[in-house]
């Protein structure tokens, strides 16, 4: 069996991330070339990951023969029309979230997979491919906790990240999209159902920066999905703690919980300060190994001729409620889906 | 020194905990004297706790002369009438919540209490006199979690007394009513706020019976408080795991969680299900401390002539915001105050 | 029915704890007499706590007919003499833990039990009147555990308390003398059984005074019980984190493990630090119910006419085992019972 | 750079995970041999794989021209010998554990491993590389826990699989050397110290079968290290609960546990029977990552020409430990060093 050939585009935190997983912890994958405008940090990457093709043009990577599938992970306003084009060239396709940066941009890249059916293609919601999430999905799926009754869900950066945050905030379309969509994702995931009312809050807490926005550093809201189940979303910029992802679904028969403290390992300390845990700091620290098991699914799907559950319409999905959610946080009215 | 001479009425589960409280476990008080319309119980109680005077009508305990203070623990129609006889009598007051069944009631309660300044009057809010939620408060007071950003609640009884529930949902006024009172009341006293809009929703998961009283069996609600703090409440009666009260505030510097799981007591368990705590079963059993506590704050008020921080206004309050979610609920509107 | 009219002598910290909860926590007890040498204290406790009889003499508050029984909470040096004193006036006695500072003393004390055994004699062994402790030990006697297997237990004082220990290490015994005593008792009681060998090892880690004592600031040891179930107990007084006492009891169908974390309370902070519990200070702190429970038990025997489960033959048997590790320690041998 | 090809022999469940982590998530590396006596495994494994080169002889593997590195997983009673024919013909070792099954073929192991000075030999003590251990042990060197006062490390197997530990015990050499060699290792790592005394007990407590090989079904251990740490070692087969590997550092400033209980992942359970974590299988779920990392740094040493920190006197070292232990445990003595 020969080894599902990845050109990646996109060397940033994220993107090397990823470079590095198919390059050394992927099964049956091989990282054939790197596409990035960095040129230096293409070079460098290349050498240091083994890499036989170099790009600082997207062209040349989807023009390129030995290149079976593309993992984009650019930035988020060139996704769409990346995946149209290396689908186009008959590439299989992993794109990072959110797959498009406007609703009708998710619409294009619908058409784009549609368009080619023979191909895979897979869009990185990766706490669906944490073991942890995985492990609590299976549980509900089973019938374990009975029917859901509310589901609750945090996404919240570090206070200490704070600069990187407010300098972001010009391009990130508010938490919703940019942090919540996540736990939208998880909500339609382990509810298997869609929402029809969400009001949403908020404010800037700490830092008024967001304001310019029409952002918050922290807000939140609660919807009502057609299965009657209750969506409580929260994202906040400014934890003291770490990175903390959490969530909990309560059903008529069984409660989980998953994450509910953002343990960095299985450490506890007891010292001056009490008993205590250190936390995660951060996205690549807590789904490590979520980032390579999407991937390698990914890859799976390739060899073994399948479609994965991740689709395009996830994507799609997940955009409009977060930008639902956006409007609603920002008029103050109960919204309607 | 002279202890506090405490008459008692209603010897329900909770009047008979306060009995047995006042009994035993308070400094400086007495119980001299016991009221319920069940006689036997009266007299079983009154012999069993060494009580001098057995009552079985209410206008006979107001009239004894050896009572210098009340402990209103009888059926929740009942509160005002006997919080009013009680101090127009000259006796110190002390009432389990709600103040009254309607927001007149409560108010008919405040006149009762501002006719007599020269008496002590408290409302059983107990959570505030649990150790850990004073803990917590003293914490928030004292700015160690800077400014308060989400306030999350949860009442929740267990599934395994659905029974009693059901049974009594003609009369409970809704899970709003029943349960979240003593949420909102944590809600205002941890934030110093009070809400602008609510927005509630929830459903009947497990026992549609509650539906005949526009009630659910879980509910929810999501606040904005005039200081900008988000409020979210959860209420459900089919907790699988046992009596579950927690309470989780965020702030900008730090964040506190009370009784994030509500262990029994110290013991873990490590068998065939994992590493587990048992867990509480009910309010009795988790607040028992809180109720010693409450009424030993009611009797050093007395003793020391100072006033309760639980005030009147506090259950008018509380019953008002209540009544507000419960509409909230019912209609689907989001709703002003 | 009677109150049970309790003299208490010793006002040091544990006494005052026993004294305030006679006086006002303990079901059909009154205090009705104090005793201490400091007369200041004497009065202005008993003003405090309103006691009738106020003595500075042992002699006096023997011969005291108001008094039925006698809590001893004195220096461990008068114990033996005033439980024989006590019990020989006609006294029912509850003794703080030790029963006597040598063996031999303890052997007087079973004769002065003997001698009067229509009163009732209660030792303090208050763990065992632990909500968390009697809970587990209900388990264990109901065979939830199977047969045990390995009990271990710690018993730790905080490093900032470290100067009241050296200034006691004269007196101490030394720490399997006076910590371990208490996971001793624990020991037999949830084993059933009684020590054959032992082998005791530690030192002076953190502070060299204790070495003047043939004593160390940490030491543990190993013990072989009769019924094959392996023993390890760890005594230190230099805990980083707080008042630690923890217990773990392997069986061959289950573990049970008290306290496991000396947490304060409910309360979980999330600040800058991690996740955390902050942790009990001191044994009043952590065992403020048990020594209330304790005292309860002894007046509900008087009560009732039956004897408590905790014998003299327990402090004699505990006594002889500390001494034993104690040897042990200080020989560095293999020592056998 | 080219991949350091690494031949493995053995392809028992933790052989078979070697093999899958070399072919697919070591960077740098490739499986380009496999070597099992079992003919039909290897061809299943190395077409599952894509393993070049399939060997039944241990003596073709190390003939095999393109063999850079070999990974002895083999029965214990093998490794010695392979050890040494395999650096005679030149390839880089890793070996799982232990060194040899006897002191005297660990001796030997050294001399084959001194003879070879330009080859990378590395033992398998994979607790040191899990994530977890790493960090605690990163604190300790960095002194944040102050003096090592007491070191408590468990092993204990799930009784679910119980048969298979009757069936293994004619070679097991007993539990501390099919066990506590872990937490042997564990303990000299973390110390930086030898031990001088040893006092060891335990029995069958559930199983007889164990006797009659002179081994327990969970025995325990007392050590003084030279340092004066105390090191306290349990190992058991009767788990009730899971795959336990447990670890305490008692310092004079800070503690450490590591995996006080064994999670099983990130997920908490709310249900009837409390609140639980569900727990660990077995070595290879737990130490998933530190398999993978040990291997990553072999390969990781071979590339950049260094030593790893795990040497082969650390073997040798741990089995004439594992030796006492169970010399102790037969005799019942106090042994010495």
């Amino acid at each position: 069996m020969d080894k599902v050939r990845i050109g990646s585009v996109g060397l940033g935190r994220l993107g090397l991330q990823h470079a590095e997983n198919i390059a050394g912890r992927i099964q049956n994958a091989e990282l054939i070339a790197i596409c990035d405008v960095d040129k230096p940090k293409v070079e460098e990457t290349a050498r240091r990951l083994g890499v036989k093709h170099q790009f600082t043009s997207f062209d040349d990577l989807v023009a390129c023969k030995d290149v079976d599938a593309i993992a984009v992970v650019s930035p988020s306003a060139l996704h769409t029309g990346q995946i149209a084009a290396a689908m186009k060239a008959g590439k299989h396709v992993f794109s990072e979230k959110p797959l498009g940066v406007t609703v009708a941009e998710c619409k294009e890249a619908e058409k784009a997979v549609e368009a080619h059916p023979d191909l895979v293609f897979m869009l990185g919601f990766m706490r669906r491919f944490d073991e942890s999430y995985k492990y609590a999905h299976d549980k509900v799926v089973a019938g374990e906790i009975g029917k859901p009754v509310l589901f609750r869900s945090y996404s919240q950066d570090p206070e200490k990240f704070i600069q990187g945050s407010i300098a972001f905030a010009p391009h990130s379309g508010g938490e919703f999209l940019d942090m919540s969509v996540h736990d939208i994702d998880l909500a339609r995931w382990f509810t298997g159902s869609e929402p029809e009312t969400v009001y949403a809050i908020g404010g800037c807490y700490a830092h008024p920066e967001f304001a310019a926005y029409k952002d918050g550093d922290n807000v939140s809201c609660l919807m009502k999905f057609k299965n009657d189940c209750m969506i409580f979303l929260f994202a906040g910029r400014t934890a003291p703690h770490g990175y903390n992802v959490e969530t909990e679904i309560i059903g008529t028969k069984g409660i989980l919980r998953i994450a509910s403290i953002p343990q960095k390992n299985l450490v506890e300390v007891l010292d001056s300060h009490g008993v205590r845990r250190e936390c995660s700091e951060n996205f690549l620290e807590r789904f490590a190994t979520a980032y390579v098991n999407e991937v390698q699914e990914f890859v799976n799907c390739i060899v073994e001729k399948r479609k994965p559950s991740v689709t395009v319409y996830d994507g799609t999905k997940v955009s409009e409620i977060a930008y639902t959610c956006k409007a609603a946080f920002e008029s103050g009215e109960l919204l309607k889906f």
